[in-house]
């Protein structure tokens, strides 16, 4: 019996298609490409391996299954193989490999499930590509939005649709991909957790309550453009004087928000475009890109009425026009506390230390969640960081999560 | 014999290669391009025209003489025909015309001169092509710094010296121009005033005493990059917080020093690169374009020290660092007294309205005031808009511009 160890190092890299995992270039499987495409199939070359039935579902999610009755229910687990551009090794992979090194052990150990035991591979969960994240988990869960996914394109100008067909994928059948509900009883995702929280409380694993989605806001200040010599001080319509004390304000009330309720809001003016730009004229527009988390929807709000406020203070101190645009404004997803509870307990369990935790980014765990019962194990990663190269976790990390896995399908794959 | 206002009117839309002078696009007469060079051919026509004998000197220039003993005196009047891209039809233009109406009126009522008078049209005024301004005038003023120039591209990847070549000018010839002290007595120039005093003060000529020039500085801050979504908010370096209370802290400060002394100091954060500049990314570098200028090159510096000041206090209090680069530091540029009283004077005998001011932007006179005792003369333009299509001012006031000149020679141009 190989070592779960050797295992897992040696199908880290077989999902990753690299010899071994120290790759300073960093990764390039965005979604809908050949590229993601290959690495599905070391995933269903792996699953056969272990014996599960593989299929591809409508959306070009790959499933592997451990099927005992069709008419058990199932509980699912999974991640995804695709990389932001440059991206790490394991975001979205040591989920995937987890959750096949679950079913190794659980093999292995002779379990005997009484429900089917599906891995999901999910498709496209990035935006690099497109703009738009979590496609194949979003499909399956009913949350596509057809009207604003059909136009999108990537860099070079490919539509979704026609990314879609390249892959063989029928969009037309992926818009009407949607699971009936009878098809899963649970999820599972692990996934590295891209900050440092567990590192900080040196804890092993991270039971996370909900994920905080983003409002994003574009705020765009008008003023009026003129000769950087020759306009006097007092006659100015400088945009962006006007508009740069917005960028304290949004640093300073979400700290201020966070002091007296704590709902773990993080707010960032991450992007700035001034026009037009040029050392001798006088910036007449800037448009600033804000991005708003929290699990707390309340608080999210909260400051965006203040920011709102805010700018229309500024408008009247400074004598410019300014547009607060809602970008994109997605309700946060709480996860299911019995199984937040029952994780926590298997965690104990195993000597592992827990940690409750939020989830700052989104995964295609949070689609699931809207649907069906579902939870999310973090494991650290080396210094929080992620979407890079220099993205790592221990093989060490990676068998806990499969543990936490494998000891929760023990207690929960019987009736 | 012609009547003037309609002689300024057709010559000037004869400089301008235009029909009529609504030319919703602008004018695009780069330095050292063919478009600029048939404006030439048009500024030598007209010169022609008027009797005076023409030539190229080595650095491109135009000169148009009324040559009366080769062993006078040299008065010499003129700007520039190249135009920022899609300019207005005036700046520059309104100068040169103003010089020849100048002389044709004198030639009309019989003047005689006793010194030779000759009207320049400076190559390449503008640095819209290669971020190099006046490079006509700094030649032959000896201020070409050649190797600061000789790499210097346009966007398209031409250099100063391809450029030159393809217009016939010598590169060696060009970077050897400098005239001889006794080649002028003095010079005078008119500009339209690219801003809004003369209208303020309902003045219908400027008597400036001096070209503020500028000081430009980089400043750059180093932060991290993180997550905005799973890093909270006391574990951030973000470079834009830190960096962004130095935009309204050079705008108070500017106008601070304006209080207390009056240099009519004016300080401008233009530019701003923000890197990643994404939307879910924590700014890890920003990067401000700072333009400082005032004709007292103490309250310049004042304001760089108080910002070097400011931006170790940011340093300590974020935690980022910061450095501050200077790219450009031009001395400022004061124009001959004798020559502003009597001017003054003129203006006054023509029951015209004389404001005392300066120049807040550069012009081809501030390279021969360096050498040369030198005047400039300003004539209002509509809402003191410049380098845009709209840029506009009235045959009135170039008329105003044309009499200040020509009544100026009447009284300098004889012993």
């Amino acid at each position: 019996m190989e070592n779960l160890s050797t295992w897992m190092e040696k199908n880290l890299c077989k999902l990753n298609m690299v010899e071994q995992m120290d790759y300073s270039q960093g990764f390039n499987r965005l979604g809908y490409t050949e590229e993601e495409h290959k690495s599905h199939l070391q995933f269903l070359h792996i699953a056969e391996e272990l014996g599960l039935h593989t299929y591809q579902d409508e959306a070009g999610n790959q499933w592997a299954v451990w099927k005992v009755d069709e008419n058990a229910p199932t509980i699912a687990l999974g991640s995804h193989l695709d990389t932001v551009y440059n991206g790490g090794g394991y975001d979205g992979v040591a989920g995937v490999l987890c959750a096949l090194a679950a079913v190794k052990v659980l093999k292995e150990s002779q379990f005997t499930p009484e429900k089917n035991i599906a891995v999901i591979c999910f498709i496209s969960e990035e935006s690099s590509r497109f703009g738009v994240s979590t496609i194949g988990s979003k499909a399956i869960s009913g949350h596509l939005d057809i009207s604003e996914l059909k136009d999108v394109q990537d860099k070079v100008g490919i539509t979704v649709k026609e990314a879609v067909s390249q892959m063989s994928v029928n969009w037309e059948k992926l818009i009407h991909a949607t699971l009936p509900l009878s098809a899963l009883e649970q999820f599972l995702e692990v996934h590295i957790e891209q900050g440092k929280r567990l590192l900080d409380s040196q804890a092993d694993i991270g039971v996370v309550t909900g994920v905080a989605r983003p409002i994003r806001l574009q705020v765009t200040g008008f003023g009026v453009a003129n000769h950087t010599g020759t306009t006097p001080m007092d006659q100015r319509n400088d945009a962006l004087v006007a508009m740069a004390p917005l960028i304290q304000y949004v640093s300073r009330e979400t700290k201020n928000i966070n002091k007296q309720e704590d709902p773990y809001l993080v707010a960032t003016v991450s992007m700035i475009d001034v026009k037009p730009n040029s050392m001798t004229i006088i910036p007449s527009e800037v448009q600033f890109g804000i991005d708003i988390r929290s699990v707390d929807d309340k608080a999210k709000q909260k400051l965006v009425t203040k920011i709102e406020q805010f700018c229309a203070e500024l408008e009247a101190e400074h004598q410019v026009n300014i547009e607060v645009k809602t970008l994109v404004a997605n309700q946060s997803i709480l996860l299911d506390n019995t199984i937040q509870s029952k994780l926590d307990h298997v965690g104990k369990r195993l000597g592992l230390k827990t940690e409750t935790m939020i989830s700052g980014a989104g995964h295609d765990v949070m689609n699931i969640a809207a649907r069906w019962p579902a939870g999310l194990i973090f494991i650290p990663c080396r210094d929080g960081i992620s979407h890079q190269p220099k993205e790592y976790t221990e093989i060490n990390h990676l068998i806990n999560g499969t543990k936490m896995l494998s000891a929760y399908l023990e207690m929960e794959a019987i009736n």
